[in-house]
């Protein structure tokens, strides 16, 4: 059977319009079952800008007071979310748009204020994702397209990180289906050197993970997302890789991640 | 077998966070299948207001331009369509938040500029609405919580009358299986005398609503809604009624259209 592809862009496809529209153009060429996650960070500050709301960053986690919170509620589950919907439907993909509220397929639970108070923001447990519903939206022939507003079940809505959210749908449909996870952004894959497109590493294990971190190749916003990755192919997903967004359509690009 | 309930609310059950969640109790109380319809305007007025974004209004209609309909996008399909989604999810009803655009559920036509441009503003054929969606999420236990945000197909969201909107899905239920909708507003009903609370009429047919035409006793925004009513129970749709947001667990309260 042939995987199911959960995808996942961040705030600088989803920021340009000729990107996107490039993109959702090798999106729906993707054949079989297949789910997108996406991201949407720069509208949402411009708009608490244009709102005159303070944006405040920890750790590149937006700290999200109630105001924030429905400013990322607009700009994610609303206006990013439903622009891709439509684009994608003008492609002739059966695309159906969902926060995590929405039949409650991502409940969360709102980070522990200390050390650092980030508000709204939630952390997600993957074995609480609804598999059931992300199998029976792909068995009925729709492609799911996710932001990562969740919500705790009690009524609040909560910000989640974006590139969570998509590790743990992905680990969510490997329960069911086998299950691929591609992270796609700016860069080729995890550069070896920042200033070097052509740094590609092309393949991260556990192994090769340690000696990369005990060395010092790879720091900032990689380290996590390596970490993520590792931990989603530990939990049942057959391979994440991480990629250009123009190089959607190969499952293999970038740096893969595999045990 | 027992009817499903089509149900919109508007603006100003939307926009009070105590007639809202006492709605939404009340809601959650209904047995059987049911749909909600929102609006969000006052909302969305405010929010154009704090981004100098002009609004104007024609006919009670919402001129879209592209400004306009990034707010409004936000606000319905974002900002009130989750907050209602997790409101429900908290109350024990598996809500499910969908556009128009969503898994193609309201296909709309951009409505002809002449001879009053009203922008990106649409207008739905109910026979267009994918009442097979709506089956299926019915089917499978989700209450669908649909805003009037809906698309033309070609990748462009279009601005459409939540009024409408309501009599679209409630007439595309009502091919496949019996369907009810009710208006819910701050009034009891269609009243007689706008200044006397207790003066509504409890039932009308095309020809009691050609009487009360002729006599200048209904005018307004009620013009349209009964004629859409009557419109919908011509279709097929069993009943429908117009009744205080407070009274919807009553299914014959208020206001009777009948043919």
């Amino acid at each position: 059977m042939s995987r199911v592809r959960v995808i996942k862009i961040g705030g600088n496809v989803v920021d340009n319009p000729e990107a996107l529209s490039a993109f959702l153009d090798d999106f729906a060429a993707i054949e079989g079952k297949k789910i997108l996650i996406h991201g949407g960070g720069k509208e949402a500050t411009r708009l608490s800008k244009a709102l005159d709301i303070p944006t405040t960053m920890i750790d590149g986690r937006r700290v999200t007071s109630a105001e924030t919170l429905k400013v990322v509620t607009m700009v994610y589950a609303g206006l990013i979310n439903k622009r891709i919907v439509s684009m994608l439907q003008s492609r002739g993909v059966n695309a159906l748009g969902l926060s995590g509220a929405d039949g409650n397929l991502i409940p969360a639970t709102r980070r522990n204020p200390e050390p650092v108070d980030f508000g709204y923001v939630g952390d997600i447990d993957p074995l609480r994702v609804s598999d059931a519903l992300l199998a029976k939206l792909l068995d009925d022939g729709f492609v799911p397209v996710i932001c990562a507003i969740c919500h705790d079940g009690a009524g609040t809505l909560l910000n989640c990180n974006a590139d969570s959210v998509a590790l743990a749908i992905a680990t969510a449909v490997a329960r069911r289906l086998p299950a691929s996870l591609t992270f796609c952004f700016e860069k080729r894959g995890v550069l070896l050197n920042a200033d070097d497109d052509n740094s590609v590493i092309p393949l991260v294990t556990p192994a090769i993970f340690e000696q990369l971190k005990s060395e010092g190749k790879v720091s900032g916003g990689m380290l996590p997302k390596l970490s993520n990755a590792l931990k989603g192919v530990a939990q049942g997903i057959a391979s994440v890789n991480i990629c250009h967004a123009s190089e959607v359509t190969l499952p293999e690009a970038g740096t893969i991640i595999k045990l």
